[in-house]
């Protein structure tokens, strides 16, 4: 399959900041993401993961913080995150009944590579997040394995695919075809630049409401397609942003809400049939998991300078979920379902201002 | 002074739902609205008061919530409402140094009303709102007086003007004139008709973020300024949500999230310095002070058909806003600071699609 | 084995309400609670389950709330109790590195009993909740299997057992032994008499802070024992309140907070390393999954009647703790590692007043 | 009136860690206390401010925590407590119904100190905490004034009073009287001294529940007056807790959850009609309001050391409680009502052990 284009090269521009190298989570250095798609017949689902650092996130946790934007989703570790502020394991995507087996998956991955846990140490928190690919997917024959989770992990690296591919694959956008997308941003705090990313795995809208950089493409879609049919925003999202700026944990959790600015302006009123996720994390304080010296440093922006980053993850949020459906190939799934690609109404994107 | 339109009145129409008849928050029946305007000079402030029924609400209390979506802001009353998830007075808004004042002015009108407090029952719960609108006004000064308070609260009506009045006197958006602005919705549940009513007070964005429907109308004012100042996201803006759904506090609660979906349709990406903070209240469940029966009932709608009021308060808060800007004059306040009136550009409204 | 005396059999009543016909939280009607036990040489864990209702509590979904105390915890669902307020499962107890095989089994049982999830409606928020009982088992092992959750929760009956059972089975309470412990009380509210019911899953505390109904009974152990190796408070509780008192999810909420209250009065300082979770939830408000009516009646108690509610949960959790430790007979696990009964030192309980 | 004994002086000693000089929250260095009583007739009440440092709150904000154990209460500024993880005012205690003088006050204060505040930066987030005094005060003639808001803070000193002082002076805490208290504990981290101070407004509980060390005193007091008033658990609680220990927001917030550990423990469950709240904040990060250098350190403590400031504070705000007590003098207030001292059943605490 040729790699579609992203939404960026249809001249299509969210935002007014600089985008990374790759435009991609994985330009935040030590970044990397896997993919296990599985995609035979009814069965189309699969596993992301994101690795957040180029050591063992068990030794060298990093600070972190969780939004729930919206709460009707089944994300595994978000007790642990908000109490300790920091993740110390892959970021597991998946499909929602395929929690427990990701889960159980990351788990075996982490002890393999952690002897002390369970014995000379306390447990491990795996994160698992999730959406429900059932209109496309086989979900109740929960196909995915533990293989399929490792696999994701073991493959990651710093170029990844996006669309439907891994997590993604069985996913649904705005009535259109969902999945995997990223994007990143530069900005200049202090005479420094840093990198804000993000991944979204998208499976959330009704196509009414889908809006590309402020138009409503959605209606413009419904009246070629002459489809009747209105359709519940259910689904869901999952945003994980990733930086490089020394930043705290509630000043992260400021960082993670801004994400649902960027989802927002794709559109939807967050319905609520739908779990909107955020996970953000910083590169830039690294706590060890033993405590050898009792008192650390850790490096924060000053308030002030936040601003730039809020609009940075907002407009790596919006630029990330139409990367997601502009990159994802048209999909026929269970019992026939089709979900469109977006990059089928391209026509439409010029008719912009 | 004439009353300038409001933003339908330019053909404008936020989302696809029907407004209610006057299109403010008293189409939600026995909520009253009353202003006191203080203006002379470089003093530009005032209060807002939301009654939110026709009783006593201290006697009669309504289930309520608060969102905060960023809390840079002092509103008073927020623990309470979050324990209990009720409201028992007046809702007042007014500038940032003046929350003293007017607690203590509605503390006051509260003990007037209801002679057991803090004698044979207990306290009182004020609620008060505030943004900052030093920018026009000497906010300095504290130039807000118990009887303004007093005033809003004893004037409310079923009719209230819009714009650079009461609260929103002095206050700022977008980098153009700001203030008080109302819209609602009317949906069907179940096959009856129910209203949702937004009131607005807004103090918050900067110019280049502004968008209409859509329509990135600040870089376009912008351009035809040729201001180069790069104003920081400041201020706050207030969202007040009133229905006459039967709802539960937690479903308040998410209805109170999705103001932040109107609030970020309009451009904003909730600026580190605004405080962002959502009340939402339902009319049809009164919970009496006094403990007469031991145990109520209380109804609430199935949460499938909560989208539809997701949308509503999504819609109505964004025409709220857009109302509190076309619907202020232009504002020449402190030191001569001056803010501009959307409707002075109104000409760029037109150029849409 | 035979069963070990609970805490009132020694003349120890805690507080001052009447409490049910089993003492346990099965006098709550409907609530049904199974085992499985799984114990050799090394291996000392299993799994509890808690059935909310007689019926599928998918389609009669129960008003639930959530409370962490302290957030080392991994228990699952969390994200859609806050939101929806409800539980749609059963709740599974078991190890911390079992809780993907537990979801794992939990789904399948499910998605088994509900033909349309994942193909007509949404999918489920499996409830797992955990303790790392790695002190006493091999938990590395992960030898939990999806037949032992299975097993648990298709055996759950009125009449279960308490201490080193189901989850109980490899868990240490205060130095001591710990694991499953229930009690319950009965209030009078609006002349009616209604029930509230704990069940605790116990890990955490070190002797030096256990309190026997205030008395410092960890001390006197310690003096006795001679043991001079500081433990930490590591570990994690589980705390469940069921109640037929007719309650809002807010409502629910404050309840689980005084679950609190009762595990502190038994002497921990809520430490670090510890899971403190709460899950309460009523069986008086069953909210059906369709849609049917489109508004419902919920009954809730006036708020003022709330105290004795609070006071029930203290005590039936306080009591429930102690329960689960006296209740537990001495065991030794992995690599010889003891935890000696509470039972031992039944004559320093006499000591007391 | 001659000073009281406190609770130590009676041989009872609060847990195991080692108090401080003063045993005061004064004895985190920089900190300062100071009162305005105010009293004759019906009228019993005051205020209290704690100066949080030596030098300007605004210019130099400290990191800090809020967190609401029961929120029946209207303590303001709580919001951007909760956002920006900081205080920048004093804090000031006062009666409920005074908290709009007690805001307008300190607002007044601050804007005298600092010339920018609504000119060139932005507002101020005034810190203002409350219980209802009604039962001994005339709290319906809201007779605080903002002089007597103004000497508490400025009168502020190292050395503060104990018991019916202050904010204190008509404050009822388990059916005896209450007022302020105060206790500190000295721990050693990594190799360095550091404190942790409480001091609570205590307002709450009802005569039965009453526990001295775990004893349970209510009960024995209750039995000797042979009062037969069951008394509501209404009133509230505030515990400020401050330390020199380098902490972030989290971990303050962390901290501040076991003040209600220290407060459980002298028996309350946390009636419903209590506003039951916490602020921590430490002196070791200080945040200046400028933003100069742009990329700030911040010191913590690795998460495994919190324990014992766990301990600590438990400890401190239990002994504080006691002291509160203890160290209050009968009082007689408004419609002779009275609230007899802790210190006369002095004798009953000899029978302890």
């Amino acid at each position: 399959m040729e790699r579609l284009k992203r939404i960026r090269e249809y001249g299509i521009h969210i935002g007014s900041l600089t985008a990374g190298k790759k435009n991609q989570i994985t330009d935040v250095t030590g970044i990397r993401v896997g993919h296990a798609t599985i995609q035979h017949g009814d069965i189309n689902t699969g596993v992301t993961a994101i690795l957040p650092h180029d050591g063992n996130p068990f030794r060298q946790k990093l600070l972190a913080a969780i939004h729930v934007a919206n709460g009707f989703g089944k994300t595994m570790g978000s007790i642990q995150i908000e109490e300790l502020g920091n993740i110390e394991t892959p970021i597991v995507l998946t499909n929602t009944l395929s929690i427990g087996v990701a889960s159980n998956a990351l788990i075996s991955y982490m002890l393999e590579h952690n002897k002390d846990i369970g014995l000379t140490t306390g447990t491990v928190n795996p994160v698992v997040c999730e959406c429900n690919d059932g209109y496309l997917n086989d979900i109740r024959g929960m196909h995915v394995t533990e293989e399929d989770v490792r696999y994701a992990i073991e493959h990651a690296a710093e170029d990844f695919e996006e669309g439907a591919v891994g997590a993604g694959t069985g996913m649904s956008c705005y009535g259109l075809k969902g999945g995997i997308g990223s994007a990143s941003r530069i900005i200049d705090l202090s005479e420094k630049n840093y990198t804000v990313g993000a991944l979204v795995l998208t499976n959330m809208g009704c196509l009414e409401d889908f809006r590309l950089d402020g138009k409503p493409l959605g209606r413009l879609i419904r009246e070629r397609e002459e489809e009747n049919t209105q359709e519940r925003d259910r689904g869901s999202v999952i945003m994980i942003l990733a930086t490089d700026i020394p930043l705290t944990e509630r000043q992260l959790k400021r960082i993670a809400k801004r994400a649902v600015v960027g989802l927002t302006r794709t559109g939807t009123s967050l319905g609520h049939g739908s779990g909107d996720i955020v996970i953000a994390f910083t590169t830039a304080n690294k706590i060890t998991h033993e405590n050898a010296k009792g008192i650390y440093n850790v490096k924060m922006v000053h308030e002030e300078l936040l601003d730039k980053v809020f609009q940075a993850s907002a407009e790596a949020v919006e630029e990330a979920i139409l990367n997601s459906m502009v990159a994802a190939d048209t999909t026929i799934g269970r019992n026939g379902h089709i979900r469109k690609s977006l990059a089928l109404y391209a026509d439409l994107f010029e008719e912009k201002k």
